[in-house]
């Protein structure tokens, strides 16, 4: 088989840490500004006493050329991470919608240009007469233009929601499109948050490459083709969970993501996610049944928490809504929030007690 | 360097010829749904005596798993093609627009969710008093929806661009996304547009992947991290211009793109490509000047043409617009165009010299 993991190395190098990781990739460019914009948005939103979520979204791509024409790219169109931030949003958080470029976003997915094209929502119709003293005048050259969705209904909800988030200044948005830039970006972020204590949310949702091509190693201009096959070799994207719960933000309610299309794998991966790093909640989601069911997987309130001492004992929480519920607009996504909405409190009161 | 070609084939078989792929690769499921449609649509066009253009648009992709997670994709968000197809439909073409999924599309691509994005258009008002013997009822709850684009006029003149079209009739879309659907249809469809002999024109802006994974090598499951490097191995997509030329479309105007990053590559990769293909012209671009500068490449007409007797000559054709230009509305795909439309003409007359 071809597409296969090389079990032992092949090159002497060790796998990245993050830390390596950061000390060898370049920052992307626009890091500073793009923190700096969130650094205000952020303390705006502790200003009032909001909470804030981080909400991933998008796959990341890995560039084979130093000038890009190829990418290995993780499929995901960002219906998760951009269906999610409108019910964080409507719960009451400010969110920070990292995602990457030209994925969906918050409303506007309603009315993405192959499914429900705005331009034909659009009519133009002759201006109306104008009477002026004794002339009639019909403006035909300057047709006005008017709206007819197929479900006004829906458009007018999804427009004032949308002009009420614009209104309350509570969404911000950062785009990334390679795993380089999303890696720095998820630590500064992450930095900036940090200040909100428990109060800041994280959901990672976003898919990210477990794979990456290091800047030394890629090819300057596009790989020629016509000399025979192509053989790529990437090293290991370190793990960032094992970061963000040590020491980017300890305080943080972290929810990550396992997205597997062998459900068998689910629960095992995602208790051994949790045990390996330490945060919250693991998400399970099955590729094909994802907009139907996905799974909770957390530490359970009962075991002691003493990793390596018992055993930790785990819980799994299932939400399922049906096919027909589905496809007469409900969304899971509603179910997931309402849950984390209410664990994330818990959270925050448990400091307390 | 791990992004590299193996310049010795490491397997034992030879490359895929366009005969061995269709013969191996699976055609996908809607493959003959697609193909009817087609054929309806140029049925129409012939009884009209309409030219017909296939504008093939955006990135092919490679999955690396038959449930597919992780794929390999080429840079292509589709403008070259989305505007083009434009302009051939204001030159009287009919167009068979053969893109990548949610890649850019006529008219909708000048409102991504991302730039313009159309909500923002977008009012919600206070629908009309109404008068009713003696009560005025103001409709707070039922607000209309009003059109404020930033440029109306623009907005106008791509509308009724749009709607012209829809009423003629003269814009057939059909979608690929990976490598292996995107060439059965290229098959499929070239041998439709046959049947036009001369009146047919082959215009491929789509970025199409140089190599692909043989769906025997695939990985069923979705490739697990953490155990290693990744290393792929991926086989050369067979060339398609040359059973274009000799079998599927002989008398088809066919117009081939050659995108590279190093300028100095433009040229020579593009005689190349007419000498061993032998068809009408190659459209060079470099990935950065894309938008402001084309090279076509084609057979000089005083060459005699015979290949392998005398050294056939080439030509070319610089089109240039200037940075202002493009910053002020100006596209290099109307020059592009109009230089096609003039040639394809030439071509047609010459059948009859």
């Amino acid at each position: 088989m071809s597409a296969a993991q090389d079990s032992s190395p092949s090159t002497s190098e060790q796998p990245f840490s993050a830390e390596s990781y950061f000390a060898t990739q370049p920052p992307p460019p626009t890091l500073d500004a793009d923190v700096r914009n969130v650094r205000s948005f952020v303390s705006q939103q502790v200003a009032v006493g909001r909470k804030v979520v981080l909400v991933t979204s998008g796959g990341t791509t890995v560039p084979l050329e130093l000038n890009v024409v190829r990418f290995l790219d993780n499929f995901s169109a960002g219906t998760r991470g951009a269906t999610s931030a409108e019910y964080f949003l409507r719960a009451g958080y400010a969110v920070i919608f990292m995602h990457r470029q030209h994925s969906l976003q918050p409303f506007s997915r309603h009315y993405s240009h192959s499914t429900n094209p705005f331009l034909d929502f659009l009519e133009l119709e002759d201006a109306p007469q104008e009477q002026t003293d004794e002339r009639t005048v019909i403006d035909h050259a300057r047709p006005i233009i008017t709206v007819h969705p197929s479900d006004p209904e829906h458009l007018r909800s999804v427009l004032s929601a949308y002009k009420a988030v614009q209104k309350a200044g509570t969404l911000h948005s950062v785009t990334f499109v390679t795993v380089n830039e999303y890696l720095w970006l998820l630590r500064a972020v992450s930095k900036e948050l940090h200040l909100l204590g428990r109060n800041a949310m994280y959901y990672l949702a976003a898919a990210v490459s477990d794979f990456f091509l290091p800047r030394e190693k890629m090819s300057e201009h596009k790989i020629q083709s016509g000399k025979g096959s192509l053989i790529l070799e990437m090293d290991q994207v370190p793990k960032t969970l094992k970061p963000m719960v040590d020491e980017w933000t300890p305080e943080g309610f972290i929810v990550s993501f396992k997205l597997e299309t062998d459900t068998t794998l689910l629960v095992p991966k995602a208790r051994a996610s949790l045990e390996r790093y330490g945060h919250q909640v693991v998400i399970g989601n099955e590729l094909h049944r994802r907009k139907f069911e996905v799974v909770f997987v957390s530490r359970s309130s009962s075991s002691s928490g003493i990793v390596g001492y018992d055993k930790p004992g785990f819980e799994e929480t299932w939400l399922r809504i049906d096919e027909k519920a589905s496809a007469g607009g409900k969304e899971i996504e509603e179910d997931i929030i309402n849950e984390l909405v209410t664990r994330h409190l818990s959270w925050i009161k448990s400091v307390n007690t």
